[in-house]
């Protein structure tokens, strides 16, 4: 699924530019990462070398917990710290929604003024699948480029969006109010990947019950590493208990999780790069389509067809 | 991500036991089809030239939208009707959650007299990646074994939950009154798999309310196919509106659906084909771990190594 930026003909400079702070070189090269192939393929190869530095959180919570806001009062607050800040926003289960393109527009007015904060959405998803893969990659450039603190918001806690959040060094998980059921049903999700629990909308009634909830869950449930995260109450709409987030957010230190990122991240890399070699070498779309319609009629063996198109890209 | 089933060694005899209608080996079957391997695909290929006969009816919805309840309704009128049918759970959000499990033991007894319903529960997800693969596979293998009616139900609109669904002929998605924020976010989402709208615990207060706001959503997003969903009510708990469903379900006729889902299914076949034959042949767990850790201190080059491991699987 290729974007319509234009292709960058030369990565080198490109690079250089993006590292000297051109904005619009950086949009530019997120845009060819997002879309993959060759030129991001180089691209992301240059700038790998100056990544490793950005401080990368995941934010992530139900559609209505008030992500945005909270991501935008942390940037602030980080602005006010005299940090460079990235933003990147991914709804992976929307390909068809504007969501993220429309808030995008609406934040960029609210932060234009200010080019310390680089706002990227990421609405689309790939044809082979990589949101998470080309989210690692646009957060690697923003690191690259310079930005000190990387936020990544994501919706819900479905797969893609452990997936997603997963590229980061922490992860906040909002809840709001009156959930109910919810609770119960996130819970698997949600001690998977948070490592600070944050309560927003925390004026609104049934504030106490979630906390009681999420503790008495803590207690029962455990991690595999052994760390509890802690509750935050925010009202992000007002900027309340953003700075203890903030501070909360900086207690996280997991060694080893960047290995394990890393981990999971190459075997994303190289189920994508599979997929484009036997794209290219093996199958096309055509032949995909033909063969599609022979097996719903059962005039093929799928099964067999799958090892021929192996055979034929790894020969 | 092998799971505990014993290994079957002899797939024809077996394929032969399930085709006469033996229980317990469809059941060892389906485990190890759900963990893959090669036992695994010499069973898939015999089984898929009997598949292609049952009706796949995707159920999908938040959680706590009574998806369970609704679909061992769906299934009690079906077998009014005489149809067999088989229940595919799917959890892929919770890989922690022993939910879907629990629910099979308490469906297991409300159906345990009925050899006409067989219920599987898909509580796990491979190491590669492949709950849609699996559930997909299982679907077939039920369809194979002469179930009239497979049932699958999933939990959210996620992706992961879009993929799983995508295998059936017909997905129904459930909503509950009192979302509120939700019908927005879950737009997309819903438009893309949904043929069929329902409103369970219609008695509820706000069902009028929640459906005047999907009339209204079905007025401006149209689907590419031009497909309107119809929109029913339900009230699973009392079987309400079960027979609606079932008859609005019937009308949905999808030509070509089968061929895009197959399209689908064998680039996700391929995907994890690939990734078998990668991490067989070119990539052992102890190097990954090691690369990984080279490269999270930027001693090596992710994108290069990616290069490397292909090339090695397919030399």
């Amino acid at each position: 699924m290729k974007g319509t930026g234009p292709t960058i003909r030369d990565p080198r400079s490109t690079i250089r530019k993006i590292r000297s702070g051109d904005v619009r070189a950086l949009a530019r090269a997120l845009t060819e990462v997002e879309n993959g192939g060759a030129a991001a393929a180089e691209l992301l190869r240059g700038m790998f070398p100056f990544s490793g530095q950005a401080w990368r959180v995941g934010i992530t919570g139900a559609p209505g917990a008030g992500k945005s806001s909270l991501v935008d009062r942390l940037a602030a607050e980080l602005r006010r710290e005299g940090k460079t800040v990235g933003i990147i926003g991914v709804d992976p289960t929307s390909p068809y929604s504007g969501g993220a393109i429309l808030g995008d527009r609406i934040r960029m007015q609210s932060h234009a003024s200010d080019p310390g904060i680089f706002i990227r959405s990421m609405a689309t998803r790939g044809f082979l699948g990589g949101v998470a893969r080309a989210t690692a990659d646009v957060a690697l450039v923003l690191d690259a480029a310079g930005r000190e603190v990387v936020l990544v918001e994501t919706v819900g806690v479905g797969q893609d969006e452990v997936d997603v959040v997963k590229l980061a060094d922490v992860v906040a998980v909002l809840l709001v109010p009156g959930m109910g059921d919810d609770v119960q049903a996130l819970k698997a999700g949600i001690l998977e990947i948070a490592d600070v629990l944050v309560i927003n909308k925390s004026d609104r009634e049934g504030a106490d019950r979630l906390e009681q909830e999420l503790r008495a869950m803590l207690e029962i449930a455990h991690r595999p590493d052994g760390w509890a995260p802690p509750i935050v109450r925010t009202v992000a709409t007002e900027g309340a208990g953003v700075a203890e987030l903030l501070a909360a957010l900086r207690t996280c230190r997991f060694p080893g999780r960047a290995v394990s990122n890393w981990k999971a991240r190459l075997l994303e890399m190289l189920r994508e790069r599979l997929m484009e070699r036997a794209l290219q070498t093996g199958l096309s779309n055509g032949e995909l389509e033909a063969v599609a319609a022979e097996v719903a009629e059962r005039k093929r063996d799928p099964y067999r067809f799958v090892e021929e198109v192996v055979e034929r890209a790894c020969r």
